[in-house]
């Protein structure tokens, strides 16, 4: 249950309906398919050599008189860590550098102009053990070398933000005080507001992890003109894998943008026995981290998940220009009573409000 | 595609998965499983004589020292209309309250302490003719006869709202100005806020059609204290499908209270043909309206769905005091950031407002 044996939805689905069937029950759990990204057999064959799996996709869009298309390509790198959690430091960096680094360059085959790692990438996610050390050492930065706009979800030195250190600014997210996931032990939540990064590739914004359990957080990036909300994470089957096909993709759809939502893979056992608050007798893990990373597009589709179980680099093509389509069609954003939602909120958050209740 | 011939999602998983997948297919896509609900055999004879089908689940929550369960039982009827929509109005209007009545009964005889019924349930869906005649002849209401608080989306006459005749409130939503769905011919916006009634079994909310699409307007009722929030649709799925079992569902484990998403069944044909803006030639209908009605709980797991293509009544037997359990368990009203949201809120609604943008 909720572990390693099962690959993924999409492949049992593929491997047991009939044809006329999948076709509809893509259409209702995916929306509009997909269609096959070709990609160069060099990233191809480098990927099966490395030992991870590489899928591609391409999102459809229609043309515009007066826009030329803005096709992009973005990456989303899922991975275990590579070294036990209790060699030294050093080598667990070293060792998940290199493993990104193999995974960067076929992404960089790929053509692909914005590359999302997973949340905190450069360690085990050790939050649970609430141990300081050696979890605090873990701080460093990326090379440049690829053209690429790089999203590196790391936990920062300095105040102990969980931070973007390709962008270099730490986000206003909610963090979580649920299960072992003890990152409120390790910093705070930051007071930068919802930032939109401007890259060469579009508007782009970062919600990292717990923040996509909040519309509103999703809702503020896309205000501020997000294109792509990332959601780089680090979450386990036990606890929340029926919400994450739902999530992500819901922000997509009500915020009229794309979402990419990314999971690490695997389970990381530490040296020092913990206990989880649950009754349960003290472990060494924090549970199975599911993989399952996918993007979802403002028109209700989304790709085909990496699989549950591998490293993966998931390359997807996509139009920035089918946000405002989209816009247009649906009008979430025309319809939407903002001035009575921000007017009511203020009320919400005041010490005297009284709920909006009718009595029999 | 998208049309009558594909009963439903979880029938073809069930026909056609091995036991083994379908555990962990269903675990992902639906999350806890909920039970069967045992029904009385009286109803179940009931809905087969009059040929609607009846489905009864139970989710799982746990028991509390200091408080009682609170269990209660909703039912959520999806219907074709019964007579041809150019048939006289009054004959149209009995038709369809003798179909719902005998749906009525069978939810009585299951013990049903709250039922919802499809948006404008009690006319066919003729907002895409952009005709006021006849169909602005459509307003009644309804005979109390079982002591159950019936959610009844009807036209209203005063005013022309889209509205609640047995809560009697007409809702602040949104409304579409997308397809055919031309409502914002009929009528306008509601500007009563976001009302919560408080029910003797549970504090309930209607968040009509369009308003599902909104994050903001869910939240607002969950701020207010609503317990269930329905979500009475009329939706085709040529346009909504895909989206179907995302929004209402997200709604639920954002803002930790049950949702319920209630469509209705069928073609509806129109006398007077009618274009669609979207450059194709004029038709008679609006497409096909997919049913599929299902409840959302607060911990990510939802009901199967009544089918694609018939009648049906869902009976939902759940317990309210799951909303704070799950409150406590994942805390996202804790830790969602409320008081920044609204003063970020109040400056995006602003003609002065400024995206936050950071320039590479």
């Amino acid at each position: 249950m909720s572990g390693s044996k099962f690959e993924s939805l999409e492949k049992s689905l593929e491997n047991h309906l009939p044809e006329d069937e999948l076709v509809e029950v893509k259409r209702i759990l995916f929306g509009n398919s997909t269609k096959k990204l070709v990609l160069p057999e060099c990233a191809v064959s480098g990927a099966y050599d490395r030992d991870f799996e590489l899928q591609g996709h391409v999102f459809q869009c229609g043309s515009e008189q007066l826009r030329a298309p803005r096709r992009i390509r973005v990456g989303l790198v899922q991975n275990h860590t590579v070294m036990p959690t209790d060699a030294p430091v050093l080598d667990q960096i070293a060792a998940i550098h290199n493993r990104i680094a193999e995974i960067v360059e076929v992404a960089a085959m790929c053509d692909v102009n914005i590359v999302c790692f997973q949340e905190t990438w450069t360690m085990p996610f050790a939050f649970c053990t609430r141990e300081k050390e050696p979890w605090g050492q873990f701080a460093e930065s990326l090379a440049k070398k690829y053209n690429m706009v790089i999203v590196s979800p790391i936990l920062e030195r300095d105040g102990l933000h969980d931070t973007l250190e390709g962008i270099g600014q730490e986000p206003e997210e909610p963090h979580p005080r649920v299960g072992d996931f003890n990152e409120s032990t390790y910093y705070m939540e930051g007071n930068t507001g919802h930032k939109v990064f401007q890259t060469q590739f579009g508007k782009i914004a970062v919600n990292i992890c717990f923040g996509r359990h909040h519309p509103l957080n999703w809702f503020m990036y896309s205000m501020n003109g997000a294109e792509i909300i990332f959601n780089p994470s680090a979450t386990i089957g036990e606890l929340s894998e029926p919400m994450w096909s739902v999530e992500a993709r819901n922000a997509a759809i009500a915020n009229h943008c794309y979402t990419c939502a990314i999971n690490r893979v695997g389970t990381e056992h530490f040296k020092n026995e913990f206990t989880s608050g649950d009754g349960k007798k003290a472990h060494h893990d924090l549970g199975y981290f599911y993989g399952s990373s996918y993007v979802a597009a403002p028109d209700g589709s989304r790709s085909p998940g990496l699989s549950r179980t591998r490293d993966g680099l998931l390359v997807v093509e996509l139009d920035l220009n089918l946000n405002r389509q989209i816009s247009d069609k649906w009008g979430f954003k025309m319809t939407g009573r903002y001035a009575e939602y921000a007017e009511e909120m203020s009320k919400v958050v005041r010490e005297d409000f009284l709920p909006n209740i009718v009595k029999e």
